[in-house]
């Protein structure tokens, strides 16, 4: 998103806000550098406090830097990014077979965060629900269909912020021979590809990745620890086995701040 | 992002947004639906008008209202849907070794936009820029060394807004043979996969996409005539030829409210 011309001169705070934005683009301003004071910037563009204080608002808004309640705001330091990609589909394909022992050792959380999954407080519950008509349509069942719905969240015990979020579905019928494997409180070694296999020997041939973003509800910012002007990712992952079949439908939360999606599509040879 | 319960108890205006946002995701209110005025929330909720202001502000930051400026708010309308899809990445290799007829019947932007690129204003530009450290360090060549940065844009000629923008850079010395390949100001049949071939004989072998989201900056916004709390997803397309070589990397921007991403992963079977 980089800068270009407009055919408007801009309002003055719009041309305080993307100045500063160019410096932090530029490197002059640094994360954890001290933004200009309201003061010192109305006399260096000779412009009212209003205007400088909705420049350093909308700088907010758009995630650029932090602050706020009597703290002198500064630019946002970049944290440590989840690196979340496509390859890990065929990685826990891979497990399905393997051992417990090599399946347990290979949390999906650890690779995505870099966070030992034992520093982490995971929660998970299941409940069975009727389809509403997008599931319906997803699945290819009946609505009002016995659907499992299960929520699984990591979170820092410290801060108590989240540090990933999820909901899986999967038609009952396919999981009804072997409840148990589903309902465990604690991550299943290898991920719901094992739990799959190991209740209705489902093997998946296809994992479809749909990716939206839209900006955080306040109560969903606040659960996540998220700075104002922070999107969120969703990404819906849809699972197919080697009949055809839509197996799970999951959605997951990825704060865009700390996450970036990687998607790797290899082409046909000639 | 779905709603759920907080451990202390909200400030008003939070309150009455996630009441009246839970009504939009319920269908009670409906895209173009009117809300009601401060006034009605005020006595609805037995508080001051300045919460109710905020609880709308807050709305219109979370992207789920417009209106403003002395107009009333109402649910926001979702336009059509750009769904940008990894199936296209062999369809552009597939039509590579096409006819130009054929390559021409088949624009990209069609199927992203499902516009007719006649309706659209199509502007292209080239530059030879030396490397920084990122595109150095993407490409494995020296920083400083010659690349060609191209810019294309697509404008509906009505409201001047911008339908598709992206920026494209290539190391120079694989264009170098037949630069004027790259030079056209009008959309090449076949996209980047057909110039690369044409130029250089490269075959492409995989293509890695990254994807980020940010709010746009307050000028972007304008020139996409983006809603206040939308933001943007950014995908980097990096293209990898049969030798490892990555032979371009593309960044294209589309507003989140209008697209949803699309990936597939197929997987080994056992």
């Amino acid at each position: 998103m980089e800068p270009r011309p407009t055919a408007v001169a801009a309002p003055m705070q719009l041309r305080i806000a993307d100045d500063i934005r160019m410096q932090i683009e530029r490197g002059e301003l640094t994360p954890g550098d001290p933004l200009p004071t309201l003061h010192e910037l109305a006399a260096q563009w000779g412009c009212s406090l209003n205007s400088a204080r909705s420049a350093i608002s909308l700088l907010k808004q758009q995630g650029l830097i932090t602050g706020g309640r009597g703290k002198a705001p500064v630019v946002r330091t970049q944290p440590r990014q989840v690196v979340r990609s496509s390859n890990r589909h065929q990685v826990e394909k891979d497990l399905v077979l393997a051992g417990e022992d090599e399946r347990g050792q290979n949390g999906v959380a650890e690779n995505d965060l870099g966070v030992p999954l034992d520093d982490l407080k995971f929660t998970a519950t299941h409940e069975v629900i009727s389809a509403d008509a997008d599931l319906a349509e997803g699945f290819g069942i009946e609505p009002g269909a016995d659907v499992l719905r299960r929520v699984f969240e990591l979170a820092d015990p410290k801060s108590g912020h989240l540090e990933a979020w999820s909901v899986s579905y999967i038609p009952y019928d396919l999981v009804s021979a072997a409840p148990e494997i589903f309902e465990s409180t604690k991550p299943h070694p290898g991920g719901t590809q094992h739990q799959l296999y190991a209740a209705a020997g489902i093997e998946l041939a296809r994992i479809d990745d749909e990716v939206t973003s839209a900006m955080p509800t306040t109560v969903t910012a606040q659960q996540w620890g998220m700075d104002p002007g922070i999107p969120m990712i969703r990404v819906r992952r849809i699972s197919i086995d080697t009949q055809g079949r839509t197996v799970e439908i999951s959605d997951a939360d990825f704060p865009a701040d700390r996450t970036k999606l990687h998607f790797s599509t290899p082409l046909t040879l000639w």
